[in-house]
């Protein structure tokens, strides 16, 4: 990444799989060892890599456990391997080697090895054709290989990789606000109303549930339902207006519990295989008490006023951004924060959605996630940054683990073919893990608003199986789209209110989502962001595609309808070759969504996606073994 | 190239584009410089860089003349020019100043020039919206982008251009055997010989004139006639195995001339707009002087010969190779070879073509040519690498100013689009410039040996169109392509006997390459290898493209007929967008084989390419201004 500026992402307990051109002038026996250490080693281990052809080398190792990894290349010619390639030319050509063999042994001689001493010796009465042969062996050209290392060379820097924890790639998150789970919205949700609902969202298959912020909120200029300027005395607020007289961000908000209850809600999520993830949002009402002790990490303008955050000529007085650079800010400010994260880290969170990182300093981010995994490696951030491509891709290289992406605003199979071409393969795939949320609190986007539960499924298809990290806002279930007219705001916002919503409302989808979330778990094609290949469909709105496992051995196809009016009859051509079957091949299939398996015979498929019943499909092709009906 | 650790290629007297994606976090206003000097100058010169969007940034600089430059960028953020931003998102939204007109005179009061330190007095009893203007115009602006550069980074270490001049990027090589140009096949040719061949050369259009090795020919293992083994007395022997009790590589081989008549050469040359390029192969026949006199240049095998070159069951007996790693050979070898080119550079020769580089060490080149750069900036070497593509690349990018390519085996329509897209984009046209010889001593195609007339007008088209380097070896424009039977090789190869050539031949192309080469002279679209842009053509048989200027002013389309022995008729599209006209417009069209103009109505045209009479077609388009008729 950036010619190893930044560490690659990878998970502990894969291999890494590292390739590099390695060029040699001349005719001369060309080796090479990929060589790795954890960051707390001092030596190297080290595995020879495999030629290729066209000067493309390769090889991997593991990453055994947690943390940065170092790894380099060391290459150089083998003069005795150059010999036996020659022997071997010969050999084959009929001509006779006698001066090569000599040429092998005067190298075995003059080698820094005790290990072959006797060769030389032993071999001298033998015939010519009897010495080359038992040169030859393997055990000899592997002693040999590095008892003389001609002109060796090694990669310098070293490049880098972050092992992180499997979570880090492959997760299914579940976000809802804890103030709207008592089931009444004439009361605040407390976080043992949480505990109740953690059954129903294990049972759709989630396995990360994560809150917006849960700190005290601000009262001066606090926020009205609808995002109105002017509040009544019951409303809530939005909690990103963190802090209040009764605390800031190491402070939960009274009415949703005790830090017993946030014990206790995190031990019952774990007993339920979720795991919590919270909001870190660097930002302050102006009531957070922050703005009173340390006055000195704001940017006071000559007004006597702290610069709030404004896009003239829309102003969010509710809200006042700390000043990283300000001359009392540094290093305080940023220990602070370090301290927040570290806080919440005490308390046994290790997932943190981080909400617009691109307006804060990115050595601010560099340095805090390299000091939090210094401590706890197994934390992973995720970045909320909407803003432009580069930016986007910078946070994620120096160290955000997972990444929102444009994914909620592509809707056309050119745009999604286009994105999603880019973000699963080399470079982007390397360092950035997409993390497709259907909607926010924040995106209630015009698809889902205009196309009803239809638009809900193909989005739904789309995010679990483009990426091994998917994510919906509570509500996305019951297909619920209300919205402000023209925007892409819901109306009635939980951001400014307490709602109730009935789980069981008919209409719903949480029976699809359960199978989808089932199908993620069950097969690893679907486990990342890699592996992906579009394939040929002639109809516009359906796009189809084959996701493939790391190792080749899970091979899904899923073709998804993405026009939800209309019913598509098309053709599909099935990818036989990525099984080494010729195209008039019978092959055995699973539908995954009905649970069905038939046979395909030959490449050519006709398939129909009726948006009413499902607008798409979901195919798991038999390995090779069982390929041939 | 390969992130800066290799310098990129420029032509000296052009500018060179510099982008780069510049990412700040926040909302501050980002400034950026681009920065460069020559290598002998200590101090940079900067302009700055043009926000172009989505976070890309552009710059350049002239290459004012030969030799390195360095250049970087540095980057800020410019309090001032984020206020200026704010002010006029406030103003268009008609809200108040004040605050930021008052920030934006503190900013100057503070600020470390004495330049504006008036500015804040003068302004202090006017009113804001004056203040506000006042403070917008683009001189203060100037100013103050320098005077606080907030978080100033550079990128180093900087990067690097080698500017060489026009020669290195745009030449028409034609090459010749000096000893078959006596008209006589049995006088061995002369020097003056090949001046009374000039003027027929220039007046065909090339301007490079390139010879295989001059130097006195060996007389131990002689190669004969066609390659044999053995040799009658009167063979004149291979001109590659170089050296004998004549002398070596800084020896005139006597039957061609004396110095005195190549420095003749040269100049008649000269007159004629006509640069002599020299053949450099580092090889030796057995009896070149340097096996006696350096023994320790070589390497001896047990049995008390030299290693020669040998690809089993192969062997080249004629020819003995350097050993440049042997013990006694660095820096003896490499010195002595440095001295053989410095050589012929003092004898005005500023061209090399380099036999075989790699299978010489890449540190040698990367050596060698720099220390000739440093004596002598204007020396161009070419090449002749035909081996895998990452090494080819290697030898570019450490110093070759051109290369030989695959072109001579690219003959469908696919294989030239994939090749020719490699070579005209980034990274490779970077720093490989592709030399595409249509033919060579050594290469005579399959499809010129098959194709007759027809195959040799298709070859010249594109090779002629597709990059600014192109070249000939003699027998070309005669159409002779005889050859070994089921081999690439030619029939009685000048290589090995002199020869003489009837040069009116009927069935000749003369005619056709003089109007090419100068159609490349007229175009500087044809001037270099970029600006190549595949363009749609239904017919497989037929090969499009646009080529165009850096400047953009000068546009080329070129329609080759790939298949000699068929005439096609196929649709076209003119790219009228590449002008900013709609798909019906008009367009004032030159066909510059022909020297006809006419006018094209819309973007589909039907052509017709006869490879009897011509397989293709070259039209310019009018510029923008006179495009519509």
């Amino acid at each position: 990444v950036n010619d190893g500026r930044f560490p690659v992402k990878g998970i502990a307990g894969e291999m890494l799989q590292v390739e590099a051109n390695l060029v040699g002038d001349g005719h001369a026996h060309l080796q090479a060892d990929l060589l790795w250490r954890s960051a707390d080693k001092a030596t190297w281990d080290r595995t020879p890599m495999l030629a290729l052809g066209n000067d493309r080398y390769a090889a991997s190792f593991p990453l055994a456990r947690l943390g940065r990894y170092f790894f380099t290349i060391e290459a150089w010619y083998d003069p005795f391997a150059s010999l036996l390639d020659d022997m071997e030319k010969k050999r084959d050509a009929r001509v006779t080697v006698a001066l090569e063999v000599e040429e092998a042994t005067n190298l075995i001689r003059q080698a820094n090895t005790s290990l072959l001493s006797g060769l030389p010796d032993a071999l001298a009465t033998a015939a010519i054709e009897e010495r080359s042969v038992a040169l030859a062996r393997p055990e000899i050209a592997a002693i040999m290989r590095y008892a003389r290392q001609d002109h060796l060379v090694r990669l310098e820097p070293a490049k880098s990789v972050d092992a992180e924890r499997a979570a880090a790639g492959f997760a299914s998150w579940y976000e809802l606000f804890p103030r709207s789970q008592s089931g009444d919205p004439t009361r605040h949700g407390t976080f043992l109303d949480v505990i109740a609902r953690l059954p129903a969202i294990r049972a759709m298959g989630f396995d990360t549930l994560y809150f917006p912020p849960i700190h005290p909120i601000g009262r001066v200029h606090r926020k009205g339902r609808n995002n109105s300027l002017v509040s009544a005395p019951d409303d809530p607020g939005s909690p990103y207006a963190i802090g209040s007289d009764e605390g800031g961000h190491d402070t939960i908000h009274p009415d949703l519990g005790s830090f017993d209850h946030f014990r206790l809600l995190c031990e019952s999520a774990a007993r339920e295989g979720l795991e919590i993830a919270l909001d870190f949002a660097i930002q302050c009402a102006p009531d957070h008490p922050w703005v009173r002790e340390h006055p000195e990490w704001f940017e006071w303008r000559p007004d006597g006023t702290i610069r709030y955050a404004e896009n003239p000529p829309k102003r969010y007085e509710d809200i006042v951004n700390v000043a990283f650079y300000a001359p009392g800010a540094t290093p305080s400010l940023w220990c602070a924060l370090r301290d927040v994260v570290m806080f919440w880290v005490d308390h046994g969170v290790r997932i943190f959605r981080v909400d617009n990182p691109h307006t804060k300093p990115l050595p601010f981010w560099e340095w805090l996630i390299d000091d939090i995994h210094a401590r706890a490696p197994d934390v992973i951030f995720l970045a909320e940054a909407f803003t432009r491509p580069t930016l986007m891709y910078r946070l994620a290289k120096i160290g955000f683990s997972q990444s929102y992406t444009y994914f909620t605003w592509r809707n056309t199979k050119q745009e999604l073919v286009s994105y999603f071409t880019e973000l699963s393969r080399a470079p982007v795939a390397d360092f950035f893990r997409p993390h497709l949320f259907v909607n926010t609190p924040d995106i209630n986007p015009f698809f889902l608003q205009q196309g009803g539960r239809p638009a809900f499924l193909i989005r739904a298809a789309l995010a679990t199986t483009l990426s091994g990290l998917w994510g919906m806002y509570s509500g996305f279930e019951l297909c619920d789209a209300d919205a402000l007219p023209g925007r892409e705001e819901y109306l009635n916002s939980e951001k400014y209110e307490i709602r109730s919503f009935d789980w069981d409302r008919p209409g719903n989808i949480v029976a699809e989502i359960t199978r989808l979330n089932q199908i993620r778990r069950d097969n690893p094609a679907l486990h990342n962001h890699r592996g992906l290949e579009f394939l040929n469909c002639s109809d516009d709105a359906v796009i189809y595609y084959a996701k493939t496992s790391t190792d080749g051995r899970n091979r899904l196809l899923v073709a998804v309808n993405l026009d939800p009016h209309r019913v598509v009859e098309t053709d599909i051509e099935v990818p036989l070759w990525h099984v080494g079957l010729p195209d008039n091949a019978s092959i055995r299939v699973d539908d995954l969504m009905n649970s069905t398996s038939f046979i395909w015979h030959g490449k050519r498929q006709r398939i129909r996606l009726d948006p009413t019943t499902s607008p798409f499909s979901i195919w798991r092709l038999a390995s090779t073994a069982g390929a041939l009906a």
